[in-house]
């Protein structure tokens, strides 16, 4: 049986090309870039060319573009840095609800030291309602946080609109905005959402793991998360990881060769998917957004009176991979699925939900083989279920 | 001319073995090792067999080993969290002088927030004095901090003998120990040293850059630093650089296969250069330890009359590689060169000094060429200086 991979909002595979690129690193420029001779200059080169891609993404300036290790690090150096930076102007922080725990977390330990952390009400798909945020930003609000596309259910944030938002109430608190999973597949443009920061990560679309991206605002003084050798002018201190960065450089190259085209493929795989799930299980629901609604790659289904983590196993006999509504072994709904809990949904209905996650390398043939192998295993799950 | 890489303090060559080893997980086992399904157990399985090769060579159990993305991570890791979990017992934290900008900087940080950090003194070729260490121990001591072997002068500091006043003084200070020189290299032994803090680098030891190791002795509660979705056992959040950490196995796998056997090749060669430079420039001096004490694989030399970076880019010509005193564009000793102003030299003294630093693929004929090459160099390069 071929692999059809289909939890491509937890990883890709790195492509031929972004392997051939970081080989090249590995064997030719592994030079230290801080090096002052030709060998640091080799490797200093490969950082540049993937600066340059991802500030072309951007329509941005390379200055704007930091590597970090991974969206997780840059998430932290944001919230983090944001907040020391705009302290004095107060400690109130605005988030979306159902976010991921690099923004949840960082959140979690400012709340911790005296931060008052204030979440923002959605239309129950996920989506921030503005007026909500509109009531909620005050002077002494340092900073909003939110995902662009969100990892669970695809839900896209109204980015532009919270910018214009923020902004005009007050153009002092900093916007954070989680791209992990639009970058690379959507047009993610700092400068028209108004945002101060943005992050993202290699290993989401089809670049290597243990490489990240952080945006920041041309001018912004951040300081610094990672201390030390001063690297990527001061804010992320550390030896540059060469052969991540350039594999991240060429992914995006990649991706971004052909963003529509790639998106209408992803769209095409997901739509069909939802149709052939609604004829094949009517009983089925959507979670979040209807699927013409949210991001290109991003399906949450729950299929009632079914546990999703033995539905995942069971797909993987028929060499299928998807991911389970919950991915640890906590009871509490806000930690076992942040997003599928901001959208009120119980332990019970979080444990039955399952996210299927496309790449534009899916095709419509794998849809139909994911059918099929469905129509032999829920079934037979829900009998087990039953008893 | 063959390349002759006499730089191997500021990185490493990756071997074949490591890259082909990174090549596994980037074309086979790609996934994310948080997924449940077997995509995730594939990478997960890379990631475990790269922890117990670690806690083989540090003679400690696998669940003392976390991964990071660089050493400079780790440093920030250990001493933040460090200061965190000890601020209660007291703001005093001892280091060693001549330190890396890895630990500087974090110390640097936790000055500015009212911590009281105070140096120790050194013997002259930066070794610390322990009589000194002694008298500096106080019961409000939260940390000390040093390295084992320094980057700049490969010196090698009496860790165990640290380790034994530190905590016979005060048992709850936490002793953190920067081994990135020594890692792969020389035995790095936690338990021994009565360390409760490591870090380490792989591209130090001829693996990728983007992977660190930290160290924490078992049962220390120690906070995260980058906080997210709680990899690594909640200490370091973030998806798995699963390439670059099963690169860092492979790595230390080979390194530590014959560790002594590598450091005679490595000590052979450096002394055969002490040796040839002493007989061929007189005026010489070695800076920090005689040659025959410090860490097999730094030699660190001053060239009195002659500007190190200048001689940097002369040998470039003779695609020889080396490293200069001073790295970065400030006129500070401490911060062109921390170990060397820790000996006292000047501003003078640093700009002619160049650290050549081996690995155990150099060879005595590299040697003999880079002799030569610098007799054809450094008589020229004085006659322009002088003029």
């Amino acid at each position: 049986m071929p692999e059809i991979y289909l939890d491509n909002g937890a990883t890709t595979r790195p492509t031929e090309g972004v392997i051939r690129k970081m080989n090249e690193a590995l064997e030719k420029a592994w030079g230290n870039p801080s090096s002052l001779h030709r060998k640091g200059q080799e490797a200093e080169k490969l950082v540049r060319e993937a600066r340059q891609i991802t500030a072309d993404y951007l329509k941005t300036d390379p200055v704007t573009v930091y590597f970090t290790s991974c969206a997780t690090e840059s998430a932290n150096t944001a919230i983090m840095g944001a907040a020391k930076r705009n302290v004095r102007m107060g400690k109130h922080i605005l988030c979306a609800k159902g976010e991921h725990p690099a923004t949840n977390e960082p959140l979690a330990a400012l709340a911790a030291d005296g931060w008052e952390v204030e979440f923002l009400e959605n239309d129950g798909t996920g989506r921030v309602l503005l007026n909500d945020l509109r009531a909620k930003m005050r002077p002494d609000t340092a900073l909003v946080c939110s995902l662009h596309v969100n990892n669970e259910t695809g839900v896209v944030q109204p980015i532009r609109e919270m910018g214009a938002v923020i902004k005009e109430i007050n153009p002092r608190t900093l916007f954070y905005v989680d791209a992990v999973q639009s970058f690379g597949k959507m047009p993610v443009q700092p400068l028209v959402w108004q945002a101060d920061l943005v992050s993202a990560s290699a290993h989401k679309f089809h670049g290597p793991k243990g490489a990240g991206v952080l945006y920041v605002k041309r001018g912004l003084p951040l300081p610094a998360y990672v201390r030390g050798g001063g690297q990527e002018r001061k804010l992320r201190s550390g030896t540059e990881n060469v052969a991540g960065i350039a594999g991240l450089g060429q992914a995006l190259k990649e991706s971004a060769a052909d963003l529509a085209g790639h998106e209408k493929q992803v769209r095409a795989c997901k739509l069909y998917l939802a149709k052939r799930l609604k004829e094949t299980f009517p009983e089925i629901v959507f979670n979040g957004p209807a699927p013409e609604d949210g991001a290109a790659h991003v399906l949450n289904v729950r299929f009632s009176g079914l546990r999703s983590e033995v539905l995942l196993h069971s797909l993987e006999d028929y060499n299928i991979y998807i991911s389970s509504g919950s991915a640890c072994a906590s009871n509490k709904p806000e930690e076992m699925s942040p997003a599928l809990s901001a959208l009120g949904l119980t332990r019970e209905e979080i444990e039955s939900s399952a996210r299927f996650s496309f790449c534009r390398f899916n095709t419509l043939e794998e849809v139909d083989a994911v059918i099929e192998a469905l129509s032999a295993v829920v079934p037979r799950l829900k009998r087990y279920t039953r008893r």
